[in-house]
């Protein structure tokens, strides 16, 4: 059975990984039969109040907020090797751009968490696919786009704006997409979905377009057996 | 377009909502073309860290940390009047026995928030349709079970065990069911499944069993119309 990492960044929209983006992760990954492990960096973050919207002034752990959506099963993104794993997912939320990389502070010009960065480039290494939702893609443009001395990927997040001009800047290419559709750069094996960078998307749409990115994410990993 | 709205217990499922139950009926009731409505209790509860299963040694708001669930969109719990819903789903996870009820703590003797109480038998006497998510059928047990005046409910908790005794003893009818099917008791207009009351349950699983109990709800909802 294929082995899958999903690496979350915390446990909520505003601050960590995308809850409901996650769960459709998991979700589809099981139906096509993937044994699935999360990782999370063990590293704290600000949390946000998501009722508020306003700062909750409390550091809340990366590694044990992520373990919520995980129920337990999760690792320490220290640990992760490629050499274990057929593919690797990173569902969206703000946390992929404040818990992963800076993107959410530094735009075009964010760094990526060594470990995030290691892990991204031994999967295109290796040519393992690699899965993105929302706003996580920036992630793959920082990487592996050419200004990163990348060939350049080609990525989605949905409609044009502010964040795809940013990773164009990276070097990425953007193609606009709607929620319920996948992007598949399948020279690099990098599969992108809009989810909720389409803020009045509805949990099902988010669903589908992530059913959408995981089953090209898993037809390159067959066909690759 | 039908209105149901969805109690939350918190976020994460050893101290609050299980989340892959609660973002599985938010996906399936979205499908239906459900306008979904998302509430939980302003109260405060024991953090546990999912990574260590052991005390976070740290309150926290029940509102507040659901609302990542539910990307902001929840109301407090005292707000919910079944008058402007057609139908009210309950996932599970341990803040259904701690933090909606005392059954993590009482069992058979346990009691529900009052609100808990209140908003079950609203919807139940307006004939309006109760769905309810693993460990959360112990409340229509002691709601609705006919030690509390109630003609007894018929639910299911997955397998005979420990819970399907305590909600015997509270006058509710135990049916034993598999992860992926869901219990209707029409009469009664309560439908359950077990989802993670199987521990061992896939995420995919828990999302088809919720998809069969969703679907029943939605049918009863749509023959009332």
């Amino acid at each position: 059975m294929p082995h899958v990492a999903v690496v979350l960044s915390g446990c909520g929209f505003l601050d960590g990984s995308e809850i409901q983006e996650a769960v459709s992760v998991l979700i589809h990954l099981g139906r096509h039969g993937a044994v699935v492990t999360c990782f999370a960096p063990d590293t704290t973050f600000d949390a946000v109040n998501h009722l508020t919207k306003a700062s909750a002034d409390q550091k809340r752990s990366v590694l044990a907020e992520s373990a919520r959506i995980a129920r337990g099963n999760i690792r320490p993104l220290a640990e992760l090797s490629a050499a274990k794993f057929d593919a690797i997912v990173f569902p969206g939320g703000f946390g992929a751009a404040k818990n992963l990389s800076t993107f959410a502070l530094a735009g075009a010009d964010c760094t990526v968490l060594p470990d995030v960065e290691r892990v991204v480039n031994e999967f295109h290494a290796a040519r393992k696919p690699v899965g993105m939702c929302c706003i996580a893609p920036v992630i793959g443009a920082r990487v592996l786009g050419s200004k990163a001395g990348g060939k350049g990927v080609t990525i989605t997040l949905g409609q044009p704006g502010g964040a795809s001009k940013a990773v164009e800047a990276m070097g990425a290419t953007h193609v606009a997409k709607q929620v319920t559709q996948s992007l598949a750069d399948e020279a690099n094996g990098v599969f992108t979905t809009p989810a909720y960078m389409d803020d009045d998307a509805k949990p099902h749409e988010i669903y589908d377009g992530i059913g959408a990115m995981i089953a090209q994410l898993m037809g390159h990993v067959s066909s690759r057996r």
